[in-house]
């Protein structure tokens, strides 16, 4: 763990979707003396408050810059969190097999392309992201033996890697933490987590389910955490 | 190789510049028996010739789709094809050292992504791309060692991954070709490579310079064949 001085920040890029995890490590790595790069990606969400999260989360963290990125996963199909098929609610939560169909097709393999890439150019050794093994939902792109082969292919395909200095990391400090402990970690670096939004499927003012996988996770890692989450709900009744 | 019956054909993702490699590749694509989904990417090129040629490319090979993605690559700067950097002329070809000021940062790893997520969506387990490891001028994510890195990545990132289903591969049929022997194996693949375009800096009307790197490793790669380059060249004498 580097700590800066005044004097010199190294940069860091921090993919972030303005939600509770993403949101943490923004924190997390202001913490650890990082200059935060900051990278969000529309990519067709069927609501826009995840990029406004976004936003307000670069701005609470200082960010140098923050990168809104248009890409267009929608012309491949194949989710339901860019399509039009249903977000499953309640029950299934615990269930817990296979591969739900909120899953992205290859989501966090072109997200951490475009902050290598961003990362080249900024001379940053360092790439943030905010998955999480534990309540990962069974997506194959957050597991940690995926972060560490996409490390060595970064480290291959940069001009870094030809002149022999590999020092790029890719770095997951949820990976192996419970809901509760990221929401511990992020009051800690003081987070204010009406900031954020978590939901898949908000009301049109913005308000979450609260009975969607999302919304579930998130209301039982603060129950867990002993904390209260500031966002209001569509229906109290389901917390 | 797999050679497939009128009743089925496997599909293949070919990202598809409209160069005369990628070209050689989506012919050689089809005459492997598949069906080709052809991808290009519109990231800033300073000339559309590229992307006309692109779609020429698919039309004559049959593509069942292609699809055009686009991508601001220019919103992180660092090379001379999406900047307003000279591109270098002459004499530099042989020297041959470092990586060229025509390199885009982690372009490949990212247009992999693309392709990763079109192939998961499609059921597909082939990705092929035109990179070449002799005349790669110094690119890092065109060496065979990033190849090889990008399908573990791969393999891990998508479902088949965690269902155990590793088939993915990664195709760079070209990767130990010099330019003359691409050139070779296109013509008897029966391409015209009048509809393709390599120049970095090609005149108003589309005529190539036949100046800049890209032109003379082509101008060489045809002469080494023994054949002619039908493109018309904005300098005659310079060949």
């Amino acid at each position: 763990m580097e700590m800066a001085t005044d004097a010199y920040k190294p940069r860091a890029v921090v993919l972030l979707s303005g939600g509770l995890d993403s949101t943490t490590v923004a924190a997390d790595v202001r913490a650890r003396g990082f200059d935060v790069y900051a990278m969000s990606f529309d990519y067709g969400q069927r609501h826009r408050f995840e990029l406004e999260a976004a936003a307000r989360v670069a701005a609470w963290v200082g960010a140098v810059r923050h990168e809104v990125v248009e890409i267009d996963l929608r012309a491949f199909g194949g989710s339901a969190l860019t399509d039009d098929i249903d977000v499953p609610k309640g029950d299934a939560l615990d269930a817990g097999e296979g591969i739900p169909v909120t899953y992205v097709p290859a989501r966090n393999t072109v997200f951490l392309s475009f902050a290598l890439a961003w990362a080249e150019v900024l001379g940053s050794k360092d790439i943030f992201l905010g998955v999480n093994a534990l309540d990962y939902s069974g997506y194959p792109d957050c597991r940690p033996e995926f972060i560490r082969a996409y490390e060595r292919m970064a480290r291959l395909a940069t001009k870094a890697g030809v002149e022999g200095d590999d020092e790029l990391t890719i770095h997951a400090p949820l990976i192996d933490l419970t809901k509760a402990e990221i929401i511990s970690l992020g009051l800690r670096h003081g987070v204010d987590y009406g900031m954020t939004t978590s939901c898949y499927d908000p009301a049109g003012d913005g308000r979450p389910c609260g009975r969607c996988d999302s919304c579930r996770l998130r209301l039982r890692g603060f129950e867990q955490a002993g904390a209260a989450d500031p966002l209001r709900y569509q229906q109290e009744a389901s917390r």
